[in-house]
């Protein structure tokens, strides 16, 4: 196949002609399919009703420790719950305490904390002229929200397939004292699919910032989200808590999960893993922000997982139902091999698929496809301020259609890519032209 | 019965005597007893548990508008909730956002937006140099603590039957744009069981505030909480948002409820009534804070109770396991009748009563009860910075011991009083005698 950059103008043409027709063909079809968010499929709702059935009103409602979850009391959580988030992440259960039903609470909280009561006795951050967020990206527009509605000034940091650009990360956090902060997704990032290599998570973990207050926001959401059973399928990165104990920085890190993508989205548990010390800060926002969490769902989460084996297993029947969504998607895409016209990721594990279009095709793309009636996130989620300086970067999410509503999505996506990238041309061409005219 | 204060001094002196040796006794029988919190006991629980049944692995996971329960989506909560605890408030359905397993957090996140994000445009409160909030007490401690960890300066305003002295409410707020809300708890309040008459509503309703960002902070923990099923043993008392409405004044208040004494502590969802304009202010935050909360325990929470009647004939049961301890405390209570060394609420629901001893004694009589094996309330904590002028007041919180417990414990709690007001008494006469020699 011939890349479209070695096309001639006639031959562009004929393929604007030709994709034209076939776009207004797939707008008759009437499409109405959703790409845009990482929302579990109704099949892997359904293969955790069994959830439902963990306690009902035989049960015995006592956590190992003594504690009737149906009262107050255990703010930390249950110790089963705690050992069950911090198998998750690798981490011990002591270095855990157990939030509400998903981690971007969390996160917000951590931030709003900050903001008001400081990190470890520091000044608050409303206090300071300027505070400001390194964010790497393409990245989970979620984080950029919380920084952006706080105020936080975001700095762009470059992925690469290896983790953040780790020399710029270094050179900013170690001259700059208002740099607070950086939003990481290690493992099967949104929405490359990336996972940190040892030597990113050890360059993290040896971070020696300007900021004393400064932390890694290190948000764990894939930590057991693989597509293949195969071992040597799955991705696994290095344990940042102890990595960073290891380095002599034992606060410099707060890592959150959640099993919003384990069990339902929403009636899920969420947790922070951290430092004894950095805990023990939470603690004192915590203890007078609530009474406690849920400890009713601690319980039943783990009546019905029974341990972290349990979870899993269910996460080999979660990779079962993803990967031919995956598999569909990244089949459509290979039609778009040796055109020039775009890149995509071929991850492990995650929810997501990062399309890099030629630049400044991103918003067409994504605009084409809407017309067409396949909801796509918005191009430029993925950056700061929803701004890609390049409009290049589509984050394709395949869990929520089954997969032959994907199979469609996907054929129309590759044709707006094609589309969209044509006129691009010709519209350049014609361009340097002009001005060679 | 003689007033203490009509007994000589030899009368004391031989009561001192008895009384100390009384208490001598008790501490020999090794009480272990908790009246500090506003704890569910065990039986309320137990008659809850047809809750864990309301939703199993074969119940329909659909809300009434077609949102499945188990995914993200529908920020606001399902419709059915919003509709169940509006009914708990007795507002409309579209005032209601419904929020996490508990009404503490929403209050919480209520002030901490505010610092941060400001009210309905106003200038953050954390970038203000003084902010100030009215705090009727005696009051509920959490309500304080809250305060005090934002910075935020608290002003005692004397409680009353009627509740909250409002001349003074008026008087304040009207000419000090630094103070930027009062908390309520304006049914059954907390610690005595009062609550706000008509014209105190009214005149809440009616305030002019110098700050536009000013705010009432109206927690209705209690609102369903009758320990009588005789409707004129139930108190009752105007709706705050529709009389806010009608004064003129639509956004001054925001109401908080809660299902955590209802059904399970911590287990139960919470909620936030507001004007329009309030819930616009507080969803602008909330949309990045969460992805939406808990939806299953909504569900559950419908399915179990189908309707607000449910809900009632549900409390009308707690009410007959709280009635015979609010009883067996006012039971033991009344052997302190005409003796002149305390007072007390008789109230009709609710979860606690208010004591005053005599001025000087709070202190002594908790630390007399709990060295015999009896915790209350730290004495204070029913003011704010837990600092009770007068050192008079005692919250007794009945819920959680059995009426076994209780007996014995009130049982105590009469003899502490007893003893130490003897000893103050004594004391008194002493240092007054000293003065005249």
């Amino acid at each position: 196949m011939k890349a479209y950059q070695e096309l001639s103008r006639e031959e562009l043409l004929a393929l604007k002609a030709e994709l034209g027709q076939a776009y207004e063909d797939a707008k008759g079809r009437g499409l109405s399919l959703d790409m845009s968010r990482g929302k579990p499929g109704e099949t892997q709702l359904e293969i955790g009703m069994g959830f439902m059935d963990a306690l009902n009103s035989q049960s015995g409602m006592k956590a190992e420790n003594g504690v009737d979850v149906r009262n107050y009391g255990a703010p930390d959580g249950i110790p089963e719950a705690r050992r069950l988030l911090a198998d998750m992440m690798g981490v011990k259960p002591e270095n855990v305490i157990m939030c509400g039903n998903g981690s971007l609470n969390v996160m917000y909280d951590t931030i709003s904390r900050s903001m008001t009561q400081g990190v470890l006795g520091s000044t608050p951050w409303c206090r300071l002229d300027k505070v400001k967020f390194l964010c790497p990206a393409p990245g989970y527009d979620r984080h950029f929200a919380i920084t952006e509605h706080f105020g936080i000034e975001m700095i762009t940091v470059p992925m690469t397939p290896e983790g953040p650009d780790m020399d710029m990360v270094e050179r900013l956090v170690s001259k700059d004292p208002s740099i607070k902060g950086i939003w990481c997704v290690p493992k099967y990032s949104n929405p490359q699919g990336y996972s940190y290599s040892d030597e990113t998570v050890r360059r993290f973990a040896a971070l020696e910032p300007a900021a004393a207050d400064f932390r890694i926001f290190w948000d764990n959401a894939y930590a057991i989200h693989h597509l293949y059973d195969e071992e040597e399928r799955q991705d696994s990165i290095l344990e940042i808590l102890s990595e960073c104990e290891r380095a002599g920085h034992p606060d410099l890190v707060y890592e959150f999960c959640s099993t919003s993508k384990v069990i339902f989205a929403g009636g899920g548990i969420g947790a922070v893993a951290s430092s004894q010390a950095n805990l023990e800060d939470i603690r004192r926002s915590m203890s007078i922000q609530t009474i406690g969490y849920d400890k009713v769902n601690q319980l039943r989460h783990v009546r019905y997982f029974k341990n972290f084996d349990g979870m899993k297993e269910h996460m080999k029947k979660h990779g079962a139902l993803m990967r031919p969504k995956f598999e569909t998607v990244l089949k459509a895409l290979k039609d778009l091999e040796g055109l020039g016209i775009g890149e995509w990721t071929k991850p492990n594990g995650g929810y997501f698929v990062s399309f890099e279009a030629m630049e400044g095709c991103a918003k067409a793309i994504v605009d084409r496809c809407r017309e067409a009636g396949v909801t796509l996130t918005g191009a430029g989620a993925t950056f700061p301020y929803g701004k890609d300086p390049k409009d290049s970067n589509i984050r394709i999410a395949p869990s929520f259609p089954t997969k032959e509503e994907l199979a469609m999505a996907a054929d129309l996506f590759v044709l707006c890519v094609k589309l969209v990238s044509v006129e691009k041309l010709l519209e350049t061409r014609h361009n340097s032209l002009s001005k060679t005219g």
